[in-house]
């Protein structure tokens, strides 16, 4: 959980790329300028605090003009290692996951995706297809298959037992980093860098605010029934 | 953006959230009884943290024992609106995604899939599969669909450049939440509750720590060529 490097906030952090996406929408409508204010209000946030969250990495605007939008897109890649090639690999529990997975676009640019293993079926040699020239790998060939391919990165979407198991043989075969999709968070030593991107929990905060503002508690009425005594 | 009711922050449902999906597991381990160091170790806060969190609900451990496993899954899913059927609909760029969507466990309980579009091919009447007995239907259609089904929420997990119109048209039809799967935020009326689930936002906290760590940074010799002069 510890992220190195300094004291930029992971808030910081994960708004950054957001900028980045919008930028890239900028650019493809061909804008050239961009102001703090055009940022915040597709943000939803102050342009105070684009400025600030910027600001973090040195001053890039200029005042009274705004940013330059392709100079912005690529300081962003370079602050975010977006202009690297990080080599992952992707553990799923079933095949069409794990193609989406591979195929898709859902990952920062930086991230390579340089093995897949089907945890599922434990049968190597399927083509990952979606574009992709991967064949599934054995979770089995863990170790071999972070050494030998300098892999750096797990992206775990497995189910909720598994999850542990799994990360922990991610950190036994050397890897720095582990995004985990899963639904339950799973503990790593403190040098590795855990991402929990879990969708229940922020969908939660949606059936938490639905709860409070309409009536729809149907099965309130029906308590839990405990199986102890 | 504005999360009615009272003044639980976000971060504490999140947490609250994924405690359940811990104490879930600690039910199929048979576990009766567990501690806020039991939950606050599996999520790698403190238990000063978790008795905080919990705390915003009124107590229900017990000083000394600890937290009952199942009434505590009990409390939470009232908490948390689990114990609703929210209806909501997918909106989806490609089949494949929307069957692993609709049949996928990646949302709390208490969302319920009462409808799918497939904006890419308008082609109603696909049957969605995974075990779903839906089929995709036409977004063209969606005021019906949301008003006559009593959709309360929209799901989406479309391209960039179509994220924001098909925000507007999902509030257009009187939808009072948004889950936003794409990779670029959207703007929404303030009475809207709108979660931005941005993968690669999160993963980007990764590829930032990992590009302080390691030099791999070979593609910053060749800074990106501005297409203005």
């Amino acid at each position: 959980m510890r992220f190195a490097k300094n004291e930029i906030p992971k808030s910081t952090i994960n708004r950054i790329a957001k900028y980045y996406a919008i930028l890239l929408q900028l650019r493809s409508e061909d804008k050239i300028i961009c102001t703090s204010e055009d940022l915040g209000r597709r943000m939803s946030v102050p342009s105070s605090l684009v400025r600030k969250d910027l600001g973090n990495f040195g001053e890039f605007g200029t005042k009274g003009v705004g940013y330059r939008v392709h100079y912005m897109i690529w300081r962003i890649e370079q602050i975010l290692g977006y202009r690297a090639a990080w080599n992952a690999v992707i553990i799923g529990s079933c095949m069409p996951a794990l193609t989406l997975l591979t195929a898709s676009s859902i990952f920062p640019p930086g991230i390579h995706i340089a093995a897949v293993c089907d945890l599922e079926k434990d049968n190597p040699g399927v083509p990952v297809g979606g574009g992709s020239e991967l064949a599934t790998e054995s979770f089995a060939n863990i170790n071999a298959i972070v050494q030998q391919r300098n892999i750096i990165m797990g992206i775990m979407a497995v189910e909720q037992s598994k999850s542990q198991q799994v990360a922990n043989k991610l950190v036994e075969a050397g890897v720095t980093g582990i995004a985990n999709l899963s639904s339950i968070p799973v503990l790593v030593p403190k040098h590795i860098l855990l991402v929990e991107v879990n969708i229940a929990s922020w969908l939660s905060q949606i059936t938490y605010s639905l709860n409070g503002i309409i009536k729809n508690d149907f099965l309130a009425g029906k308590p839990y029934i405990e199986s102890f005594s």
